[in-house]
């Protein structure tokens, strides 16, 4: 199996660790090693780095060949500017099939968590299977823990029973809910959260994106032409930016008549906020989550990221404390999603330093 | 008129800013000078910088040298130990007597706020003339505006009469309330805040020294005679030492027969706490007090003391925050008298750098 992952996000809602110039997944979230070097961590054992490919943006590459040293550098496919995940996915299946026509990948983001590793390649192994056998798009679902609002929801349909008990087919897909609808989603049986990771063979997918997204496909199939000539860039650079910013799962995964769900239960969290950091890090014996320097009184179920200075706090309770070398961010942790306001007011107000 | 300033204090509810090295009233916190060279700037106009006293730990010299440069070094009184206020006031008392035996002294602690400058040097000469007149010390006395619990109390006996309507005889101190007495205390006439400002003939302070603390009397006085001498620094340090810690008021003014006091209607604020601070410096006009970069949302009632870092907020209310270099304090507004429980924790915890 080929693995792509997708580094081209930007985290704003971690601001002020995520930066434009240093997005989420090349910081230390969730452990001492980068949520890229995560990524790729968790799938060493089944994947050789020669099979790995990751596109992000071009001026992200220098973390990337920092923190990945040992991933060929001609693995690399470098973004001029962001076109969503649709032109990336296709971009890289294209360049994938290149190498290898029979392929199959898994496509992942670079920026999610995941607890429990080995029931997660169990779940992309079963999903593999699935899709060397049949032609068709897998995606890799989440069951939900609670009505998660900031989440996309895949709707089951009737398992797809070809010697696997655990595949489904996929009725919907469905955009971020309100918290009513989500609760509704929670409490049936048939909705998982959309994960972002699929698996398919690269056949299956530019079959999909030629017939759904032709555009795409002719753009996808030029850089692919190109990568690994000395025109790569100049080519990515020309027809990247021609792309429309569309997800794969308007572009094609929604218009496929065919596609499986595989769900998954392996301590999942796309880390899309601080108060989802705090979730993934806090636990029942100690009351606070304390990255760095910190002195409190009566302070509980907050997030205190610091670096070198001392962070104290006084009677403070389920906030959000972020301190970064020229920015300190403080927010109560039922307002995570707000960072993103927070930072667009910055932008308005002409501070573009700091986002 | 004389001029002892007390510039001893420690300032530890305004920590991080007020640290040991360098407390709260070598610091601008209400102006953008320091609260010391608030005070003496208040009385330049009426007082000359030959005239003014300024005793103070030893350690903190060099930023008194450096904020007060027109004030001669020779009247400077280095403790190499804090003692509380009794022992400063009579040193300084038995020092000026030297320069003048009739002089009249007005004693200042050195960070305290006055909102209106000429209604203070109004009410500092009412008293000085009743100290010049009679042999009796006089206070000045703040009318409470709210039933704080953090200020001593002075009880106002009958009007003095001697031809000044507004001095009146002190019939007791009173500690620090809890909330109903100062509730009580505020809705009678009768109780004033205790300043701590005092004005007295250097006679009348020392003769009651010798009265009621003859062993800080003696002190006094041997310091008084080295004073200005080669061996100036050598007595202090040997005998200050030996003084018991013990504040002015219970040392002689409990004790004296007669005392004065002067109700004082200035916008007084002894700045004990960063809510007290917020208070001196929030108009109605802007949702926040801002000190520093800042770039927030949904943020009101919050004192936001920063510096050179952009300190960013989200849905925060009354919300203390203050931004040194290596130490972030947060803290809610009705918490503030807690930061002293926190610096206590913060010395246990053995971060005495941080102190």
């Amino acid at each position: 199996m080929y693995v792509v992952i997708m580094a081209g996000g930007s985290g704003t809602r971690l601001w002020p660790k995520s930066r434009a110039a240093k997005p989420k997944q090349f910081h230390n979230l969730t452990s001492s090693r980068s949520m890229l070097r995560e990524t790729v961590g968790r799938l060493e054992s089944s994947v050789q780095p020669d099979d790995i490919f990751v596109i992000a943006g071009k001026t992200h590459m220098s973390p990337i060949l920092e923190q990945l040293s040992n991933i060929p550098k001609s693995n690399l496919i470098a973004e001029p500017v962001g076109r969503d995940t649709a032109p990336a996915v296709a971009v890289a299946a294209a360049i994938v099939h290149k190498r290898d026509p029979e392929a199959i990948v898994l496509v992942t983001p670079a920026d999610h968590y995941i607890a429990d590793d080995a029931e997660f390649l169990r779940i992309v192994n079963v999903a593999g299977e699935v899709a060397a056998k049949d032609d068709v798009a897998v995606t890799i679902g989440i069951k939900p823990t609670y009505p998660e609002t900031g989440y996309g929801y895949i709707e089951m349909d009737g398992e797809y029973s070809n010697g696997h008990s655990e595949v489904f087919w996929v009725n919907s897909f469905r955009e971020k809910p309100d918290p009513a609808t989500a609760e509704k989603y929670v409490s049936s049986w048939r909705y998982l959260w959309n994960s972002g990771m699929f698996v398919w063979s690269v056949k299956t997918v530019l079959d999909l994106f030629e017939k759904h997204a032709p555009d795409i496909y002719e753009g996808a199939r030029k850089i692919a032409d190109a990568f690994g000539t000395e025109h790569e860039q100049e080519v990515l650079d020309e027809i990247y930016p021609t792309f429309r910013r569309i997800s794969v799962d308007y572009a094609i995964l929604e218009k496929a008549e065919k596609v499986l769900v595989v769900p998954g239960d392996f301590g999942w969290s796309d880390i899309g906020s601080w108060a989802a950091l705090h979730e993934v890090l806090s636990d029942e014996l100690t009351p606070n989550v304390v990255i760095g320097k910190y002195a409190g009184i009566d302070t509980h179920g907050c997030l205190i990221h610091g670096g070198d200075r001392l962070i104290a706090t006084v009677g403070l309770d389920n906030m959000i404390v972020v301190d970064s070398d020229d920015v300190l961010l403080i927010c109560p942790k039922g307002r995570a999603q707000d960072v993103k306001r927070l930072i667009e007011k910055i932008e308005e107000e002409g501070l573009i330093e700091y986002l």
